[in-house]
């Protein structure tokens, strides 16, 4: 039986949308998306379709990934990237606005500091609104970029260990990726951080009905046993005592040297920028994918959603 | 018999150029595109050609309808949003840049905070150079897709009564919009603004002969008469005395209260940004098009402009 | 016989990487696009393809220029201009940004302050890097399109006499071509300068083998012999006494007076933008073809150069 496209004309705002059938048929479709860009074919999918990105914020990443992936699909662009200095300094508001370029465009992309942008824009848009990021929110498609990049490299997520490792507290990526896995499959978390920037509980009182956690403070330990280690920054800024920060920053580095009690299979992930987390010196291990798959599949999975989003695939 | 296209290779500088015959020409296209955006269709009208967008101070919608105006037809597009932080940083003048864009790009739009700055570009240019706005000058584009909406709406000119609401001494969107209705046929205008901010003589003499005008400071009566109301900002800068601003702003807000003496058949315009002229509570009422068919119209309205002046319709 | 094409996949770094026959085969190149664009002719020649356009410097004439001759070959952009305001503000070094671009486009032009950024950008990139300047170091496809133009106008460099004007110590533009020029035949040098901005000697041990050098201080009895004036910017702020400036300056300004001594088969070049070094009446000189031909030039080489690094033309 053929799969449903449960994107077609639909917002993307929270992972909390999808369905394990979504996400499914979306990366299904991402698969497609990658064999036509490494196969150099010129697709006109979108040919005639235009995307807004509006964004409050800069990120040159996600900007222009998503920018490729119009492009590659024959379609067109209106880049906005200084939202701030624009519209905004003469008093319009973000609804205003959002209906000024559903006018022009047939799908808006928006990055935004303030949590709960994307849904506000969504409320008044009549063109589909992919959330880029809103502040401390959400920022579904990097969860989505990650979530098939585990699930290219192994096939199933029943049985899989992952350990997040970093600030917990505040990261939205790992918010989110976390709950995507558990809507996969029977996946065993390894939460590693320091005491104050701990998976948040409502966030573990989801998961613990369907996975199983453990939690950590050294990474040490948990290497040696994980298929996917997922590292984000830990901020000196968070720390009111810097002698804590300064007794645990080390733990959270990854070495060539602690490299080597890893596993075989393992992926090291990260989701970019880095500022010192992980050594350039591990950037050639093989296991190392946040330079290489972990980025391409943010092309892939924002091209076959833009697909599907227009309804430009079934 | 056909009409020619007088926009063929010009320079879209000031809503004076304009003959009756070239708007009727102008609108029929307009039209046309409508229908190509409505149906989803891809146009390669415009395949090949490049578009210089030169934006000497922000404005997003004015961008971003030129921009998406550009791509819907199959061009392609030279992005320029911060010229202030470039060229003219390094001393360069307008002429030296507008001869550099023009040997990249078939076309040329540009805003400027300076009044006569397109036109000055259009002396040195040999291509076309559309004037996206020139300070307090003109924005011819903007009284186009005014008049377009308007046209929309009623099919004729003659007999209309339309009103302009707010500060019609520094509004140039106000300015060039009345001569060019005047020009379209037997209008009758309502000036409705403060003592301080009327109308300039200079614009009332030029209508005067053919168009019956009526000036108010309130619009409370005016608003039951009208078939058009065009609203703008009231800037609370302009006031030495602020207590007469304080007394005369709250006859200009547009509230749910006030539409409800107004006729079925108005149709509520504002040339956006707005900031509190309008109640969002308006919104939905089905006579407000300042968010749906007069934005609309600024793509179609673009496109059209942009085939002509590139001798792509006929 | 066939000359092959050695740009193929090539990083275009600096103009010491390029042999006669590379020259020759990219101008024949070059040519073509030429005729492509007089003709109005759509092209799909890079159609599917992405270019990343990475200014971490404002540069609208080199960033409009590439993007257009992308475009007009039919392929796709991502722009971004504003770099230092986004990933640089959150840390990432250029080599983790060059590995995220390289995953989103087919080719990366990167403009930066630093020298031998370009250069470090290659080293880990596994797409094409061209090197839109880097600082006082190169900018090689100026070098480029300056050669192109005084090719095609007396078809051979041998018995050419060419004069470089202005600043020749910290000018990168007068270097490359200077260098280029002697690759391609046996020109004769007359190096105008103020004693303290003389050329380099290393550059001049670099030519005098091949070709001959004069230095003078004063223009007015070189304008008389020479085929070519290229001239640049002599900025004031590298004097520290300024009564030298004072005393040079005027030796450096084109005047239409000036012109008439000139030969009558010159060509006066500028790589702009220009602040007062030629005088705007000598603009409308047939023999000035820095806001002609010297500036089409740009667009036909970077066509040709995008088109041959991407294997298109062979």
């Amino acid at each position: 039986m053929k799969r449903k496209n449960g994107f077609l004309g639909k917002d993307i705002l929270s992972v909390d949308q999808f369905s394990k059938e979504d996400l499914t048929f979306l990366f299904r479709k991402t698969t497609l998306m990658k064999k036509i860009v490494k196969a150099g074919k010129k697709s006109k999918m979108l040919q005639g379709k235009i995307m807004t990105v509006l964004f409050y914020e800069p990120s040159s990443r996600t900007f222009g990934s998503f920018i490729s992936a119009m492009q590659r699909l024959g379609g067109g662009i209106i880049p906005l990237q200084g939202m701030t200095y624009s519209s905004v300094a003469k008093g319009e508001t973000l609804e205003d606005t959002i209906r000024t370029f559903e006018c022009y465009s047939d799908i808006i992309v928006i990055r935004h500091p303030e949590v709960g942008s994307a849904k506000k824009a969504a409320l008044v848009s009549t063109v589909p609104i992919i959330n880029a990021g809103d502040g401390v929110g959400e920022h579904p498609t990097q969860a989505l970029l990650d979530l098939f990049t585990i699930l290219s490299k192994f096939k199933k997520i029943d049985g899989l260990k992952v350990a997040f490792v970093g600030d917990l507290l505040n990261g939205r990526t790992v918010h989110s990726l976390s709950k995507l896995l558990a809507k996969m499959g029977k996946v065993e978390f390894f939460f590693v951080a320091p005491k104050i920037l701990r998976m948040p509980q409502e966030i573990k009182d989801q998961l613990k009905n369907r996975v199983s956690i453990i939690e950590a403070e050294k990474l040490d330990e948990v290497i040696k046993k994980v298929n996917v280690l997922y590292i984000t920054r830990v901020q000196k800024e968070r720390f009111s005592d810097l002698s804590i920060y300064e007794n645990i920053k080390n733990f959270y580095i990854i070495t060539k040297k602690l490299m080597e009690k890893a596993r075989k299979d393992l992926i090291l992930m990260h989701p970019l920028p880095r500022v010192g987390e992980i050594s350039t010196e591990v950037d050639n291990d093989s296991r190392a994918v946040y330079l290489t798959e972990q980025m391409r599949n943010g092309l892939y999975v924002r091209m076959a959603l833009l697909a599907a989003t227009l309804g430009k695939i079934k």
